[in-house]
C-alpha cells in the first residue's frame, strides 16, 4: 500500500527576502515524496547526475522513501535558481539547466508497477501518460501540471489527465485550462476534462477541493513569517495524496467520502505551510507527526464557526 | 436597541463586464443599511440634495431603516461613477461629485445618541470621531476607513480608531495602516492602535477576524457570476454589525465569544455575497431572511471538515 511519486529532483539556488542559500536540495518529486513520506510508504522516481549527495540520498531514504526507482547517471543534476518579489508573491527564473534531467523517460521497476497510489509531479504530459501506463491498476492516480503545457501542449496534457482521478493545479492555471475566470465554471470545464477531483491551490489564500457534487474551501494557514515558499504547492500534493493513501482511501469504490477529501486537503495546506517556515526542504529534517497533527486542529480552530 | 449608521448616501454610475447602469441608488450608509436592516433596527445619518428621489427614500423605509438622520439640502446628491476591469479586481474612478456631501457635517438626531451600536462609514476621520462624540456610550462602535485616510490624515485617523472596538478594512489597507506585508504582524500591529477587534476583507478571498487572543477566517463565497461587486464591502461591514446588533452582544461586557463573532464574520460575508448578484442595491429588494440562513449553512457545508 504504497504511493508512487514521479517527477523531478534537482538542486535549487532560492533567493527571498529573507536571505539565500546557493544550492540545496529541490525538485518537485522530492517536496512529493518527503511530504508524503510522513502519512504512508513512498517510493520515488526520478533522476539525478553523478553529483548527487549522498547526504541528501540519506535525508530521503532517512524517510523511509524507496529510491529504487531513483536512477542515476553520468552528468550534473537539474539545476534551478530564482529569486522571489518583496511580497514573495512573483518569481523570477534566473536559471534554468535541466542537465541530466533532459533525458528523463521514467521507466517503473517491477515493484512499484502494482502499488495503488501514484502521484505525477509537474513534468511533460506524454511523460506523466507513458508513466501511468506501466502502473497495473492504482486504485487513485493523478498528478500536478504547469501553465506551460496548458499553453503549448494542450491536446498531449487532455489526452493525459483523461485518465487521471485527480488534477491539483493553481488559480491562474485553472483559469488557463478551462478558459473561464470564474472558479465555479472553471471547475465545472475541468470536471469534463477527466478528472473527478479537482484541487485548486491559491497560494496564502488556501485551496480549494471540487467534485460533481460539492466542493470545499479553505483559507491559507497564515505564518508570521514565510521563509522560501519554493515547493509549497508540491509538498501539498505530497500532504493530500499522502493521506488519503495512508488511511487507504480508494475513491473509484466509493470508500471515500467528502469529509476524508475534506481531511486531505487540510493536511496538504498544513504541510505547504511547513515547507515556507524554512529555506528548501530544511523543516522537515525536524518536522513531526505530533506537529502536524497540532496544527491540523489549528486549522480547524481557526475555521469553525 | 438598534444600529446608528453614518456615511455617504449616493447616485452611482457603474460598468461591469456584465453591463452598464447609468445612474443607481448607492453610497456607503446605505449599502450598510440596508444589509444590517435584515438583522437589527437601522437607524441612518446622511445627506442627500433635493433630487433624491421618493422611491429611493421609499425603498430605504421598506426595510424600517430610519430615516431621521437623513438630511435634505438643497442641491444636487453625491455622485460617483466607476468602471471595472475584465475580471473585476479593479475599478477605475471616472467621476466623483461630491455635490452637497461636500457639506456633510453629520449632527445627530436626540434619539440615536442613545443608541447602543455605531457602524461609521467611510468618511472623514475628523467626522467619524465627531459622530461617535454624539453618541452618549454605545456599546459597540467601530468603523471602515480607506487608503485615502491612512495615507494623508494618519495622525486624525489613528486618533480616531482609537476609541473604536472594532475597525474594519481591506488586506490592502490593513498593510498600509500597519506597515506590515505579514498580516498576522500587520493584525498585531493594529490592535495596539485601539481596536479590540479588527476585520479584514479579502474581497473573492473571504475575510479574517483578529482579536487579542484569537483569529478566524473564512473562505470567500463561490459565486458563478459576480455581476457588479460595488458596496460588498459595505454590505459585508452591514452584515457583520447587524448581526451583533441584533443578538444584542455586548463585546465589552464580555458578553460575546469567538462563536458569535465568527458567525458576525460569515453572516457579513453573505451579504456582500448577494450584493454582487445584482447591479446596485437589486438584490435588498427580493432577499428574505430565509435566503440569507440559507447562504449561511451553505458556508458552513463548503468550510467544515
Amino acid at each position: 500500500m504504497s504511493l508512487v511519486v514521479v517527477g523531478s529532483v534537482a538542486y535549487d539556488g532560492v533567493e527571498t527576502p529573507h536571505g539565500r542559500v546557493d544550492r540545496m536540495l529541490g525538485g518537485a518529486a522530492t517536496y512529493i515524496s518527503l511530504s508524503a513520506s510522513f502519512f504512508t510508504k513512498t517510493r520515488l522516481v526520478g533522476i539525478v547526475g553523478d553529483d548527487f549527495a549522498s547526504e541528501d540520498t540519506a535525508l530521503l531514504a532517512g524517510h523511509d522513501i524507496d529510491l529504487e526507482g531513483l536512477e542515476r547517471v553520468p552528468g550534473k543534476t537539474f539545476f534551478w535558481a530564482g529569486k522571489y518579489s518583496d511580497d514573495m508573491n512573483d518569481r523570477e527564473t534566473l536559471v534554468t539547466d535541466l542537465n541530466v534531467f533532459a533525458g528523463f523517460d521514467p521507466k517503473l521497476p517491477e515493484s512499484y508497477r502494482s502499488q495503488p497510489y501514484l502521484l505525477l509531479g509537474n513534468i511533460q504530459p506524454a511523460l506523466q501518460r507513458s508513466v501511468l501506463q506501466q502502473m497495473s491498476r492504482p486504485r487513485l492516480a493523478g498528478g500536478d501540471t504547469m501553465n506551460y503545457w496548458i499553453k503549448d501542449f494542450r491536446e498531449e496534457l487532455l489526452a493525459t489527465i483523461r485518465d487521471w482521478d485527480f488534477l491539483l493545479i493553481n488559480d491562474g492555471e485553472a483559469r488557463m485550462l478551462s478558459g473561464e475566470s470564474n472558479m465555479r465554471k472553471a471547475a465545472n470545464a475541468i470536471l469534463d476534462m477527466g478528472p473527478h477531483t479537482l484541487v485548486i491551490k491559491r497560494g496564502e489564500y488556501g485551496a480549494m477541493l471540487f467534485r460533481r457534487d460539492s466542493f470545499f474551501i479553505v483559507p491559507g494557514y497564515l505564518l508570521e513569517t514565510v521563509f522560501d515558499p519554493t515547493g509549497a504547492g508540491d509538498c501539498f500534493a505530497g500532504g493530500f495524496v499522502g493521506y488519503l493513501a495512508g488511511q487507504g482511501f480508494d475513491l473509484e469504490a466509493g470508500h471515500i467520502g467528502r469529509g476524508d477529501l475534506s481531511r486531505a486537503v487540510i493536511y496538504g495546506s498544513v504541510m505547504g505551510s511547513f515547507c515556507c517556515e524554512r529555506f528548501g526542504v530544511e523543516r522537515f529534517r525536524t518536522l513531526t507527526r505530533a506537529e502536524i497533527d497540532a496544527r491540523f486542529e489549528e486549522f480547524r480552530k481557526f475555521t469553525s464557526f
